[in-house]
């Protein structure tokens, strides 16, 4: 874009220019911030948020508080998925007791279980580590933390069927997942339920009685899906039950709402018109900037503001390809789903597919935005904030090294301090956003102390200290500095014509 | 007001004039403040906590920990009307078992329950929206989102009275209500209840079997209306059950506790007295601002003191209107309710208009004593401080558009990324408070990082080090450089005759 | 004291004068410092906490979870005294069952029930207040809030007993109370238990059976006090039940912990020949400081360090004179007390004489660190520091009067907007305390967006930007200002002889 | 280090040098990362938080809400010890109610315990306080607060056995502690628990009929260990509960997880090299720091940088001995415990050598980081930060002096006048933190508002107002002013050749 060329006899003509440039740039902006808008729906956050609260917040058993949330034993475990696993899934009455009229059960009376759930299970190989040479009487059997390399394939209880034998990632249909300890492979022991509450209850039993889960059991995955016709989405259901080489339980789980059916109602057929002239725009603009590069080479890039429309633009290219690939795959996935029933369906590579979709989506609206700032310049009170920060970059860029530095060393102090007993500092990054925290007022000091009476308040006392009373300040007395000086420069220089002086030009002809 | 006419030659005079105005407005000032802490009493907010904690706090069944405000299916939802909103509407004995004296019930033994409760149900038509072609094997039913136009009208179940077949807005003396998921009219199918508790059981039970509640039901409204004699404040209280699309269960409350009858105690009158002064004040501060406006014309807005003063103004005036109306409104409405007591009265409305008047008044207050700065002006260290505000004040607009544009990239960007999987992002608006709070240092990291791993700390870590150490500093930049200009300044202005002097003149006399 | 007699031919023999009287002064410091952490220990806080959770965190019947705290109906208040009240009163029996060896009980087996505990409450008369003409039919009676001209005196029930005929405050040995929703008076209908649980129990039994809690009862408090020999510390407890004329109850409580009984260990006496020492210095002062009113008149009082020392000296004899009248009290209420057990004893005037006590040292000795900064000011880095402060106090005040009018203007706002629904909101100080807290980062948004979802948002988001960003802003500028004025000035100054001179020559000799 | 001797007419050499230095801090500072992240692991943290889990978070019996973190009464010890203790320590049955295969119980299937677990407590003798004269007849016992001193050591009860003769320190292995309430010694009265949980249950059974716990006892400490072999490590627990003498119960916690056993993995084996490789290192600025000691004397100290370089290392030798003593001690300790199953280990001595260490070279490592600090000097824009912050460290400091005096004199009022309600201020430390938090924005105003309606907001507001408003902005001005000074100067310095400059040049050759 030719905003900087900068001509001095025709300034008139430049300001044209820009003005022309900027009201197209406003025009692609409403058109990505409706097409955004078309996508997102505040039902989509009801939607994970019912889901979400039936299976993750009833209790696992009457009279008792643990939930799903905090499943702490193997026992915990069975009593969760033969109670509210199964009472969430399969809704066979109405409130008064009648049975539902319908053959096919809805989880809320709203939900279509879209094929049946599944359960699926990694192990890893007893004696995947090696105990030291004066403990090897105590302990016999050694079942390390999770890995491919470590991976248990052999058959185990009855040997026969998916649940007791190995099946690989690409007969599970899975996809590698990270959890919260480790990242799992997607193959493994998988049992899927059935399409009514009974048949579903005994195979699980069976699974209970024959010790399904033993001490080689590192993650067990729940997975399911189901789709609501009345707003048109899916949710994509994956509850993760970790078993770590600690012993006891840690669960996650995974709740993708998204809309994978498009073009339903008449609001879709026109959110699909701004798609299309969405793309008619980014051809314009590749276009633009190709012209540009070859005029240019390698000086283009030397402009920020040009390495900002490129990535605009390719990240553009990259969300039309994601949004085709998305539209074929799925068209394809409901046929083979609805030719068979009892099936587990694989959704889960779809929804991953569709949330990169709209986190680039996302990041493409945050820049379009950002782009705003390239005209806004052309107004003289904004000049002047601008230029405080481009003038102060240098020094906060220094400056901002040299913070990290002492903020990071007091990262890793805190994560050897405190690690072992404090779940805010329980890895190196979380460290690292606590101490943000700490800086915004959110935190926990009595942990703090507890884990380390004497070292935690001096932590404590010398970080805020340092970073907050003192290098804070810096940032501050930087930008101040920079200011006064560029006002100072700002007050001295002749005026230029401006964008407000062409538009009243303008009104006045 | 003539403030700014400066006249040179006659500043004694001038500055006598001042003083007397500000006298004036300072009996304004005080009438206003006693006037609306007549409105108001801590009792308020006592009646408004022991009634939500009743009906909200109260487990639905014993030995459950769901409540009202935890509901999550139909099921739920009459076990909550069946078991504390019964118990909670009618007292029947006193704690040792005896029966109560009299023949009405008290809620808590003091609050007169007026007229009888109501249950009031929207509903949606099926087949209100399309389902796309592929699954309509699976999806037969399609109940939409509530919107007026998929309002269901048609009878059903046993479809005879008011609780199977449709009542329109006006029929049922409703009007339209904002919900959490969305806005809902005044009609639908409603069921009073009786003035005993075993007739009110009786109807619910009945409702249930008959499953009153179906899959079309998007709303359920529970009004009713209590009234406290011992403090003379009436409670409107209406619990919303919504039942989304997405299925499940959001519940909201009002309770609304207002003054409906004025001048029942002596301070009351003493109140009403203000009232009568508060009018006159009015009417002089009209005449006066009419006058200026007459001589001034536009000129006259171009001082936004004089913007204040025309605001002030109308306000009071419409909050008089406001007033009159509730006053005629309350005595007829009552009279009817107590020719019949079977009935359920419609308080609502007026609880509306009430709450309206209030805020009317609250805005006044405030803007009352921001009018005090254009008196403080006249003591010179103060002036050198709104002089500090004013000059920077094009610099802070100028920087504050710039502020927003990136706080509003980044709300749109959390909105888009969290929104489906955070309560506190789940709209663009909730976004933009929820980075406010996230500034003042209250918010949930873990919600950010758990709803994106890698998106989310990019977002908060970027978010803390632009918005809270970079440019939260330039508004410090802006403001510090601003005052020290107009310090320098003012120390070499002459000195004009202050507002002390006079009074020290005055003094001596 | 001498100080500011700047003596420009002697600074030396000033010199030596100011470092004497710091040196009497460190002394002074020391001494009340030893004072009063011997009055205070974190056995202090212990005590109350054990005492606290005993009563307070017990749920009221097993399987509840409601307690003290979250009293809501005069029913539970009943399951509350016949529960958790005299369980935790009357330890009989030992963890195995075996009943305790000795004859009186021990609560936590350490603490000594003094007397016995008092039911005590106060009601107000019918027909107190007076009702609207259109709702008396309705509204029989009415039952005022409690004020002392609305109090109830006449007997009911069965009319004999100080349970049912009115005793007056003089008769109960009480003293009035603050509660949350009034100030009570001493009187009204006590019950006083009695040493053993089973007698107490048919006590309390019969009150509830005819009824002595009823539509009048505004507040019953119950009193008791412990003595735990070990630590040499009485607990003297109060729970205050409230019924306030809204219905429903609102509970308090007060858990004074106090040494009444001085002397005991050695360490107590060591205290004691403090306090002597402490009594010689506040004469030495006295005596200096009327010395100096005399010669100097009212132009002492001009000098903000004379006014400290006048204070601190006047605080100090308050201070003594409380002590001594606190131990003549405490030996004459103990015998009483030890001739008859089975009688309640009034500790309460004595608790609240020693609280207001150790409020009154704490306050003097807050500002005797403060008067340490008159030594520090003879360092010049430190009177650098001073001086600025000093030099921007007129404009600080200035602009802290500004700043607080608007501040008071957003939280009488608040008050009003939200004073009926949010419990922070509910009284207008309440609302200046949660301002601050919003500036600090501790508040909950969601609650005012609630309370009024329009205004709320708008005076959330209007009271950040300019408190928290404009206005805090001030601050700083005028105080950076001021800073580099005083800098440039301290710079040009020629240099006095400075302390640090002093004692470098005092070493050399 | 030679770092500050300035060679103007060899500047390059000397960068070259600095160069040579700083590549070598580099591969130091490389090494100790490795080794510190090869002595953690996230496991620690999930290992920690399994086994807290298990025995803080379950219901003390089912149905009730109190856990070990709410223990109040010596009877809930009772429960606690004979529910969630025993069935946390001994799993003798799978999930399906099958026993476990093998011979000895595996908490959470994984974990093996070491020994057995030992209940030990602490008493303190009858009379080893004084009760004041008058209350002598009430108050026959008296039980101080625990200090070696006051501590029993007579037998009681049966008489006979460790659990009811008093063992010392050395004879029951045990160490001192610190608690909530003291710090207690390491002898006492101690019962063995068996292998089995039915002879446990006996032996607990039997202590609790005898009353094992009577008011002498002050404190009762659980202990045990677990091994993990999956992940190697090892958990060394004490439960602490102590029965202060106040009454009540006041409980607390250690679970030390530390990897006792190095070098069974091969990753171990890499961390073994690097250890090695530190030593060298270490062995080499040992060699470096002497010999400049001997040349520079006193001067040498005279070098912030140079005493950093003293500290490392010295804290480095520190570690390496600690290492050497914990591997010898660890092997000893293996042995003795493989050879006889039924003694209870103590691990405790060497849990805390661990943790030491650890601690130890956390700080090793935060100074690390901090000396790269000498070597960012020799950038402009860095020095240029750095200037100024050594330039206003005079001035800082003397602005920190004066702020912590107002800030403690404001702790010590808060501690006086808060300190026996509120947690937050129960201590002068934790009264210091608190305020603190309070600037940061976490705390509890409506805790200081209950403890003293009057004071506490008085507290808050001053406090505020003079902390957060105007001294913390005190600090702002000292930087601001002297980062414009530092600015200035350098503009105006000769530019010496930096280091940037040599490595274009070495990279031009
Ligand atoms: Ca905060």
């Amino acid at each position: 874009t030719e905003l900087m060329e900068d001509n001095n006899n025709s300034r008139e003509r430049y300001l044209w220019n820009v003005l022309r440039e900027m009201l197209t740039y406003v025009a692609f902006l409403i058109t990505v911030c409706i097409l955004t808008y078309g996508m997102v729906s505040t039902n989509m956050y009801y939607y994970t948020k019912v889901m979400s609260q039936l299976f993750l917040d009833t209790p696992i058993s009457p009279g008792e508080a643990a939930t799903f949330r905090s499943l702490s034993t193997m026992e915990d475990f069975w009593k969760f998925t033969e109670g509210p696993f199964l009472n969430g899934m399969y809704w066979e009455v109405w409130y008064n007791n009648n049975s539902l009229p319908e053959n096919h059960t809805l989880i809320f009376y709203e939900n279509l279980l879209l094929g049946v759930p599944r359960l699926r299970q990694v192990k890893v190989r007893n004696e995947s580590c090696s105990v030291h040479e004066d403990l090897r009487d105590q302990v016999r059997d050694c079942y390390d933390a999770y890995s491919r390399a470590n991976e248990d394939t052999a058959p185990f209880g009855p040997g026969n069927g998916t649940a007791w034998t190995y099946v690989t990632e690409a007969g599970a249909n899975g996809s590698s997942h990270w959890g919260r300890v480790s990242k799992y492979g997607g193959g493994g022991y998988y049992q899927d339920l059935s399409r009514t509450r009974e048949e579903s209850a005994v195979r699980l039993r069976f699974l209970k009685d024959r010790l399904w889960l033993d001490r080689g059991t590192r993650a067990v995955f729940l997975d399911f899906a189901v789709y609501n016709g009345n707003i048109n989405l899916f949710c994509i259901v994956r509850l993760l039950v970790e078993f770590p080489a600690t012993g006891g339980v840690v669960t996650s789980w995974q709740f993708q709402t998204v809309r994978l059916i498009r073009y339903v109602s008449s609001w879709d057929y026109f959110v699909g018109l701004c798609e299309v002239i969405f793309c008619l725009f980014i051809l314009y603009y590749v276009v633009e900037e190709v012209l540009e590069i070859r005029i240019h080479r390698l000086h283009y890039f030397r402009n920020l503001w040009n390495c900002l429309d490129v990535l605009i633009v390719t990240l553009s290219v990259a969300a039309i390809i994601m949004n085709i690939t998305r539209t074929a795959t799925v068209s394809h996935l409901l046929k083979t789903l609805l030719e068979n029933h009892t099936t587990h369906p694989t959704f889960e590579p779809l929804a991953n597919l569709q949330l990169q979709f709209n986190n680039v989506v996302a990041v493409i609206v945050f820049f379009s935005w950002v782009k705003l700032f390239k005209f806004i310049n052309f107004n003289k009170t904004m000049s002047q904030l601008t230029g405080t920060m481009s003038r102060c970059a240098k020094d906060l860029v220094g400056f901002a090294i040299m913070f990290f530095i002492i903020f990071l060393a007091y990262a890793q102090l805190a994560y050897l301090l405190f690690g072992t007993q404090v779940d805010d500092f329980s890895t190196f990054q979380a460290s690292i956003f606590t101490q943000f925290r700490i800086i915004l007022g959110d935190f926990e000091f009595s942990e703090i102390e507890e884990a380390n009476p004497v070292l935690g308040p001096v932590y404590f006392t010398t970080f805020v200290f340092f970073i907050f009373f003192i290098l804070m300040n810096m940032f501050l007395a930087i930008i101040n500095d920079t200011y006064s000086e560029v006002k100072a420069d700002m007050s001295q220089q002749r005026c230029d014509m401006e964008m407000s002086d062409l538009i009243k030009k303008g009104c006045n002809k």
